[in-house]
């Protein structure tokens, strides 16, 4: 099973509906605000999550109390934001893969909220991937093979998500790395380039935030 | 002394005035791509850096030789983002404090690059806060203190920059928090909102990405 989540930040309307298209889901999870984009373009999804605080209540209403649709209402006091919410509902279908929509711009601090929450699936063993119109951001543990005809973008950048990511060797890549020690606070890894067919990245220790980007 | 970073990040040109005047710099290093918002502003800038790979010949030509301006050119191949070179520039003059504008939007690699550059002010016990039109990020050790009416924003949100930060304590905001774990992946602390006149956050362990924003 294939779980897409779509989340509250800043997307254009077309690049949700190429996305939505592309990835082919078999369940859809929106998130809150999310709603006002889904109600905007029509496309279909079986779960909403959140507090609805940030959604037209003549947007809601449309869709709160349809029998084809999970509804999971909470207080705006709770201890998680509507994006790992919505991450728990995914999680729990035992899904192959998720993806995440609208998961960056504006508000940085849910930005780096969301990007945190793909550790929480790889705790799980489950594979996320956060798309934007600029970026395909996931998290890599032990070793990743990119293909050049696959990329997302021209440029291809690794960062430790903890204090180190130790011992990382890039092979395939413009610019090479042989056992290199990643430090969280320096920029060695970013804007590398995908050279041959196939490259690959390989950690020994700790876990890189890998974003593959478009300028 | 009060050091100013420009980065080629998506930013108004009013935006950057505004923050250009309030901030009343001492010292103004402008990073590669930036240049361009410098030339169309007029602003006035003491040191220019990068590989100069962002920008066009004929604005670069207008600075390159002025004898007012310390120009650093790297090699495209560089083992640093043009970013962590302006950082290091800052550093160099031991400044009082370090504001960066232009680090966010567009790229996350760059976007989460320059948020780890944070990390390497704080090393050097140089406060360093990175500014864009919605958001106002710092890195907290320790403890820091916030006035409601100095707040950049409605909201205000705390994130484990490492694996945990531990025995957090907010007090003073709409939800209080009191010697609470907060973990990497999770999103308790995102969110809340400055509530008395002051505000105060303590970490008895680990580091906090602090984020006030705007909606």
């Amino acid at each position: 099973m294939k779980v897409l989540i779509i989340l509250g930040g800043k997307m254009p309307d077309d690049f949700l509906k190429k996305m939505y298209e592309n990835y082919k889901a078999d369940y859809v999870i929106v998130a809150d605000g999310a709603l006002a984009a889904m109600d905007r373009t029509g496309l279909i999804f079986h779960s909403l999550v959140g507090d609805f605080d940030t959604i037209a209540p003549e947007i809601l209403e449309k869709y709160e109390h349809r029998s084809n649709i999970y509804v999971e209402r909470h207080i705006p006091e709770k201890n998680q934001t509507d994006s790992e919410l919505a991450v728990w509902i995914a999680m729990k279908k035992q899904p192959k893969e998720i993806a995440i929509l609208g998961a960056t711009g504006g508000r940085m601090d849910h930005t780096i909220g969301n990007i945190h929450l793909l550790y929480q699936c790889m705790k799980k063993n489950i594979p996320c991937v956060i798309y934007d119109e600029w970026n395909r951001i996931t998290l890599i543990q032990k070793e990743a093979i990119f293909q050049k005809k696959t990329s997302y973008g021209t440029y291809i950048s690794f960062l430790p998500f903890q204090e180190y990511a130790e011992h990382v060797t890039l092979e395939g890549f413009r610019y090479p790395l042989s056992d290199a020690l990643l430090e969280k606070g320096t920029t060695l890894a970013i804007s590398n380039e995908i050279e041959a067919d196939i490259a690959k990245v390989t950690v020994e220790k700790g876990i890189l935030i890998c974003v593959e980007s478009r300028d």
